[in-house]
């Protein structure tokens, strides 16, 4: 039996919407996801406003096995997605007894463990912390929600750390073929009579456009290896066919 | 009056959500909206499934004056995004005269106008043609929905076109400032006290990461320009006394 386990992304912030930020946190978890065998169907990108965290948290979470939320977890007033989080749960949230310790001992000094960084300890009930190598304070998990980051480098090691709790399923294997340069309206219709007749399979056509040309590339996914094969080696064949018209004429 | 004209960005496809592709288009979209004074409030990546497509479609058709959406509209079977946007707006969806009369044009030797190609004729019954100088297949356009291509180039000079025909609503004006390498935890208080008191500004914080340190930058938006310099002029005040502090001792 093949265990499907499903994830959505939720990117939390103004930053990305108003066009400061360029997300890249989306397509490193996406395929760091694919990776380990958890399959992304969704993402969103919502405001740092509560209700909104809140809608799309609930609507997530109540659909995919994990959701993994990156941003607004830092010391300032706009940083609110734990505070969102406890309420999409109905938890109590406060500050984690575990998190002030760790301040105490790196802002030792008097002045340093200011109200702002305190915002960083205030964790929703019952969650389990996420740890941080890369700037100590920590992400959390409740539930099916891990929330982590939104800096890219950080985020990537508090995905490493949640991810050694995941429940992972079955691989996808991918196969990528190179069309290179026959025009995807030339091969597009005996794609669609394999992708019919491979329905195990998701087969999938991606150009890129450079220079003036497009460069295309069929991409096969599925659970099984060997129906995986059975459709990578027809959408060949069938390339083979293109190619062998076109220098026929 | 100050005019607020909103906007969703709807990214359609299955190699956004595998890893396999990047996606450069929210991160583009944002920019040039915030540019002409449209709002970005949410962004979606939703797989190739036509439920899907159609869900995200009305639940933000609904609610922000425009959504453009990416991906989806190529010659073959994974392409279905025209077919649910029809089916999203209730109206019928056929080959449109005009682009087969394109088509014609294009690929008149016999057997290049293929059933593949023809799928890119297929818009949705009252939908406005999209222009596409680059690789000639058009967008378009119906009701409150702009239909694009996913590769960013393509996309790209779709949205110059679309955007022409855009109610446009005020520009945030939108001023950063160097925290430098002040700790957000060190003025984190101070800027929500700031945020507080300027409630007509937007106010976020933004720490990047690079070698073993954070930058941070503070971004004020507002719709008043004089209301966003005076919480700007606060900011500074506040960093400048930080700074005072930190010299002083």
């Amino acid at each position: 039996m093949t265990k499907i386990v499903t994830a959505a992304v939720l990117v939390i912030g103004d930053e990305i919407l108003s066009g400061r930020t360029k997300d890249r946190n989306i397509g490193y978890i996406a395929e760091y996801l694919a990776n380990i065998g958890v399959e992304l169907r969704e993402a969103r990108v919502v405001p740092d406003v509560e209700a909104e965290i809140v809608a799309a948290l609930d609507a997530l979470r109540a659909r995919y096995a994990y959701v993994f939320t990156t941003g607004g977890i830092g010391p300032t007033h706009d940083d609110i997605t734990a505070d969102a989080v406890a309420k999409a749960f109905g938890v109590a949230i406060d500050e984690d007894p575990r998190i002030i310790a760790m301040m105490r001992r790196r802002y030792g000094e008097p002045g340093e463990l200011t109200p702002a960084r305190r915002r960083m300890a205030r964790i929703p009930a019952g969650a389990e912390l996420i740890e941080n190598p890369v700037s100590w304070a920590p992400g959390f998990r409740i539930g099916n929600v891990i929330v982590m980051a939104g800096v890219p480098s950080v985020m990537q090691a508090m995905l490493d750390a949640a991810a050694k709790r995941l429940e992972t399923g079955v691989k996808l294997r991918v196969e990528t073929i190179e069309a290179g340069a026959i025009p995807e309206g030339r091969y597009g219709d005996a794609l669609g009579e394999i992708a019919a007749a491979h329905g195990e399979t998701m087969i999938g056509s991606y150009p890129s456009y450079a220079d003036g040309t497009f460069k295309n590339q069929i991409v096969v996914r599925g659970r099984d290896g060997e129906k995986v094969a059975a459709a990578r080696r027809a959408i060949e064949a069938m390339l083979d066919k293109i190619r062998g018209a076109a220098k026929a004429r």
